[in-house]
């Protein structure tokens, strides 16, 4: 009974000395984010002395050998640049909606065709029907359809109190609205910006095409725009609209996934990876969509780093390309890594809402072991909790991340404060000036915290 | 036993059903204020057609004006303004720090005197020596301060999670910082701005004066120009400085509380207090401090009565005259509610934080009812974390509320994201434009939410 008791009281001490060890590490690696942290410089540096940078383009290509000098000037990483082949669209330098002298604001959304013939765009000239769901779509004649220009006007839901949830819920019109519009005979869609804000800039991204349905032209719409247009139909229907894109995808051009790590001094072959993706949309400069994500994920490795703190477990920081238009960086790293067999992927951390202020973790595992993962990860939250994150979500994680969720790997997604996120997302609002210094690299080191958990507990369910 | 039973399963369906009703009730609470509300436009009207409106100036009196016509304009709710005397100090035309041609960005510190003498006032010439604390400042002697100016260096400590907590140790050197100096023999002081901000706005804020040591002229400065003054000092310690602050303080002058009701129809003599205060610096546009509680609370009325709901107890919109300096308004409600013995304040609610993302509330209460006070308030904090308000923390509610803390009403305060607020706290970045109509909307739908439970409710705690 002695010796139990002995053997109870041992352990005891062992776990409460490990919970205070734990605790004294994470405020250290808050402390040193918060002060000597260089995220935010970083930042103002791919989105000042680079800008945007989408897929395929010269701003892409000058951001993945900003990322890899950068990295390689900071620590001892070990760096280098792996190869993808990636869409390379571009938007043209005209695109245009009017009707007579009435302008309404308008941009291609990612992937469309041009108006007219892709050598020699030419605006199309037609009329312009508003159509308020996929359903009320269906439910009108093709007739009434053929022809004409079809225009989603769907809000984004205000009272959904995450605005996540709110993109959710419209962006099924952008993402196969030129398909459902197609089937019925239009020759051109525009879609309500995904935003709450209320300007007028368009919000671009991606859009699909059925290789089985015609291909029409697409294009968002600015908010005030949109309500003008909306308007404008219900006084007149019968009016032409004049829209012109000069969009057109050029072949599949070479990039690179930008990798950095520190190898694990015990278990090099277990892999945890941070990341974010470094291509963005060809507006505005990709500061919260996704710089932050990126600049975050490389303050991981620099916090370590600063710490001297000696991983068990290799720590890589993954700057993926092409997540905005295909992907295609991700499954890369994710077919990579499946066929390395050398190497296990036991968790993968994404940042990609948004530079704002964190408030917890989206976790997600392979099908049956959604639940085990989930609550695994929950007994760390007593720990992060007084830094204000609270939210501890089973679901989604990242596009990018997803990608490695058959090979067993926990997924997570660093969630935080969505209010502002979608009134700059795809648009020339999204710039560095609407990044906070202190919401950016509070991100930076939740996630760091995060990952010095997962390298010293290891993550063991089958 | 069976009756037991019954009595038992009776209270059960009872406190389901009540939960039920909260939840629902709460739920069209928000959905009403984030689709409907109408703080974000009020705001930007008093923002952009008021402006700034420190106590006793022309714009204050136009914003007392604002909210009377505007809260009468809405809805049928009983309106009238509180009289109140409230200082009157100006910043007068004329401040600034300069040595040879390098100037340096300064503002006069509320409730400073001028240099030179108050009717004419003229720059001072002296030295200026850099202090990093209270404590070494003791340590110097006198004759090293006398006939100096005292600069004091005290950066916000990042560390911090919450801003307010940084702003807490670093404002004593604003709020004493001429006392302390003076004591030593200096003619004026010069304090490092309260921001973790990094550019050029100084930030002003209350000082103090005692009347038994001499009254020396206060500023706050820039952080640029306060590392470059740093510099400076540290290149040649011998250097003369010019410093002129041309303000005054006039008598006291009348002003006024603005408060609007609806009626209780059960317990019209139990009131329950929403506030904000209606005054602001002489700087931006008082935009998060704090317009943003003022809407706020004028739109907790706007959405009890959208909803046609009929309160039990009686809900006050306040909005305090003359926080910033004197709550000389927080002081007459208390006096004015003390000595009206027909009404008990059974609970006040402040919004004076920002008009960031809501967090949660501070709860404060009485001496020994603080205990208990929270732990009645915690009971709903089950209903209300779907919204994101996890941090319900015992202590601090607001200032204007807190004069009824004797009157042994329950006391809140809105907690709300605390990255951003003191970028702009007291200086003129403070303008409408770093609102979040999101944002603001979801605080006034938390303050409207925990006005229901408590109206709904009651406190009887004794």
């Amino acid at each position: 009974m002695l010796n139990k008791c002995l053997v109870f009281f041992l352990l005891l001490i062992n776990q409460i000395y490990a919970q205070n060890t734990d605790s004294i590490h994470i405020r250290k690696i808050y402390d040193n984010t918060l002060v000597q942290g260089k995220a935010y410089n970083w930042l103002e540096q791919l989105c000042k002395d680079i800008g945007h940078r989408l897929s395929g383009s010269e701003n892409a290509q000058k951001a993945v050998l900003w990322a890899e000098k950068t990295l390689n000037q900071e620590k001892n990483y070990t760096v280098w640049l792996q190869e993808v082949m990636v869409p390379h669209w571009i938007r043209g330098e005209k695109e245009y909606l009017t009707q007579g002298k009435n302008k309404y604001n308008i941009t291609a959304l990612g992937g469309s065709i041009s108006t007219g013939d892709e050598l020699f765009p030419k605006a199309i000239e037609a009329e312009v029907i508003e159509i308020t769901s996929f359903d009320s779509l269906k439910n009108i004649e093709d007739d009434k359809i053929k022809g004409k220009i079809v225009f989603y006007n769907v809000p984004f839901d205000e009272r959904f109190i995450n605005s996540f949830e709110a993109y959710g819920h419209c962006v099924k019109y952008r993402g196969r609205g030129a398909i459902e519009a197609a089937k019925k005979g239009a020759i051109a869609c525009i879609v309500r910006s995904m935003t709450s804000d209320n300007d007028d800039e368009p919000h671009t991204g991606m859009m699909n095409y059925n290789e089985n349905i015609p291909k029409i032209p697409a294009a968002a719409i600015g908010i005030k725009s949109c309500n003008k247009l909306s308007q404008a139909i219900k006084s007149n229907p019968k009016l032409k609209y004049k829209m012109l894109l000069s969009c057109k995808t050029l072949p599949d051009i070479k990039s690179y996934n930008v990798i950095a790590e520190i190898k694990g001094n015990l278990y090099p072959n277990e892999v945890i990876v941070v990341g974010g993706h470094l291509d963005s949309w060809d507006k505005g400069e990709g500061a919260h969509d996704d710089g932050a994500g990126c600049v975050q994920s490389m303050q991981v490795l620099q916090t370590i780093a600063d710490l001297n703190y000696k991983p068990k477990r290799t720590i890589r920081c993954v700057l993926f390309m092409n997540e905005e238009n295909g992907a295609k960086g991700a499954k890369k790293y994710a077919e990579w890594t499946k066929n390395n067999s050398n190497e296990r992927q036991i968790m993968a951390l994404e940042s990609d809402s948004g530079g704002h202020t964190p408030r917890g973790f989206g976790i997600e595992g392979y099908e049956k072991l959604q639940d085990k993962m989930f609550d695994y990860v929950l007994q760390f939250k007593y720990l992060l909790e007084k830094y204000y994150l609270h939210t501890w979500n089973k679901g989604h994680s990242g596009v990018d991340v997803g990608f490695l969720n058959e090979q067993n790997t926990l997924l997570m997604g660093l969630s935080v404060d969505s209010q502002r996120y979608f009134d700059y997302h795809h648009s020339n609002n999204d710039t560095f000036d609407k990044i906070n210094k202190r919401e950016l690299h509070l991100g930076a080191a939740s996630m760091a915290a995060m990952v010095y958990l997962i390298d010293k507990y290891g993550v063991e369910l089958q």
